[in-house]
């Protein structure tokens, strides 16, 4: 029985980071499997890698353990930490908040400890793959079911580091939010929720008004893409949960000039 | 024994859309083996899916389950479907064409199926991302072995969708054809093969004039790569069975200004 | 028993040629785990695949069968061949280099052979895409615990192509070096290591200068990232066991104007 491995980075593919990491995970365990959920994150954006990753956890084998690498501090300061949720998943990464948006959806946090054991981690630790020469043997023990305790001794679970998510604004008639990510076919996805659009009063409205930095436009508010004539803009629930303005047929992204971290407001 | 899934999108890999199916795909089929065939088909271009798929069959597994999604017209009207072919293999994917060539290639449908059953697809189905909500979901059930008639009820055979691939223009003298995508290499993958060269009477050639809308160009006729000077333009036989124009050493759509949908001729 | 393969190509992954030898191999060796160790590489850079493949070789499973192609001679005249190293792992691709730095790093090739069975290949094998025709099956074969001979005769090991690593040049106080390849976070890994440095008498510097076509600029020697402000240019060891110029939290490839390639000088 091996847990099978869940794996985060913002390592892209172009390079051999992810491969390296995948061999060191199959010299410790060869049976595990390892699912490559994502390692196109930002360089550096923990708070994207965060999104990600929590949106993706229900989706996701029960039993996995989490291994998330996003890690502008690497080599210096900041913990390396494994963490158990109230589910039973496990998550393995730095402690820069890149977890905190996933043990949250895992049920919470029920005890973690900083990887510290040399006998858990290869031998020689470099200053800049942390990937490599911690994380990815961590998790590779686990998935192998070693004891959390293994890795290191316990950590405060208050001490854990938590990414901060920027709220939406909500006003009466009019959602102030932020583009949080960008995918491959130019939809943006908001900090917002359906719910935050009903708390404005702007649940019913059957179109919007979307103000930004480069001008306004109006926006249907629909269910589907299809709902939608091939080239408008449009709100609709993404397959995460939150909003996302989209263009049927088109981006979003190109169509309106907005992009990761781009302020927008819905009115009427 | 599991089955294998062979799986095609545009959903790219730099979001996490098709590892998040892969989550999906776990969940339900733990052992079974996943081929990510291509991820890169360009947005919503069900066409291009269609002849990768189609190509590619020969050297899948023969038991494989292809999982194929592009889906323009996701959360609308369009079906979702399963097909079962004369080959063994099945093919799962939105009723648009997409699994058309494949199933042709693999000695056509003899049963298909609506994917229906909500026992076969998660409990709530977004209406943006069916390929985690549905086709993921069906396909792992099938790589688990079960009956096609467990997804959902019968769709007649004549009424599934095709592609339309274009045809090569064909004259005493004259190819016309074009440029059905492009690959890394920047070789240009033609609609038009061997035998429609010899057919235009072209066959025996050993050089020949390209035109397109930016010129002309001649072009050695030529087996393989190293028969041609660097940074010459030639026309091979492609891995694909189609005729393709390459630049050894160099980007062929670079050097001739050409790109996907591009119209060429070809003469003496 | 099935070995593992560890795949390295230049086919990049936006088009399906990686996953159609996935294809090939799962019908081959269907139990064969596959680790994707970088498809990346530069198309047709031969040495910057070799140092990639070379610097991952002591984290990949010892049972490795290596399956590399970057192959700018396929139809051609150079030789297929699969390699046994003292160190117990099998190489197998083009005769062209690519595999030499992998082979000394494992203890240097024992046996090599002309991979030219028949039935150890593909039935058809086209002129341009040997990856899927040739060396896919025979790592497959390999994964297989196929027997070396099966896959054809003895090659001299001394008639074994290898690559020529460009030599960092040293002199009393100036270390002359080149790029040999930037990662998706803009570092410049050379082709020098921390010992040349020291040779260099510059071991000891905790800054020097950078001197290149563009201008010049000052730059710490640092051990880590974080012993870095943002935005400033650093040397480091990275994590291959070559030195790096990096930039915390930037880009060192923009923020300098260097590319693979770039020639640089470091003098105090």
């Amino acid at each position: 029985m091996t847990r099978p491995i869940v794996f985060l980075t913002d390592y892209g593919l172009d390079d051999e980071f992810v491969g390296v990491c995948h061999g060191v995970i199959t010299r410790i365990a060869p049976d595990a499997r390892v699912i490559d959920l994502a390692h196109g994150i930002p360089p550096q954006d923990v708070l994207r890698g965060a999104l990600v990753l929590a949106a993706a956890a229900p989706y996701m084998p029960e039993d996995a353990v989490y291994l998330a690498v996003v890690d502008p501090g690497v080599g210096g300061a900041r913990g390396a930490v494994a963490v158990a949720t109230e589910a039973g998943a496990l998550l393995v990464g730095p402690d820069n908040g890149l977890l905190s948006l996933a043990w949250q959806e895992l049920g919470g946090p029920i005890k973690a400890v900083e990887i510290s054991a040399p006998d858990r981690m290869l031998e020689r630790v470099s200053a800049t793959f942390h990937g490599r020469d911690v994380f990815a043997p961590a998790a590779a023990h686990l998935a192998n079911v070693a004891d959390l305790n293994d890795l290191g001794p316990d950590v405060d679970l208050s001490s854990l580091q938590h990414v901060h998510v920027p709220a939406p604004g909500i006003a009466d008639g009019e959602l102030t939010a932020v583009v949080t990510g960008v995918d491959r076919f130019g939809n943006l996805e908001l900090n917002a929720r359906p719910d935050d659009l009903a708390e404005a009063a702007l649940g019913d409205a059957g179109s919007l008004t979307l103000r930004h930095a480069g001008g306004t436009a109006g926006i249907r508010v629909a269910r589907t893409f299809e709902d939608v004539p091939p080239g408008d803009p449009a709100l609709i629930e993404g397959s995460s949960g939150y909003l996302a303005v989209v263009v049927n047929m088109g981006s979003a992204a190109r169509r309106l000039g907005l992009s990761a971290g781009s302020d927008l407001a819905l009115t009427r």
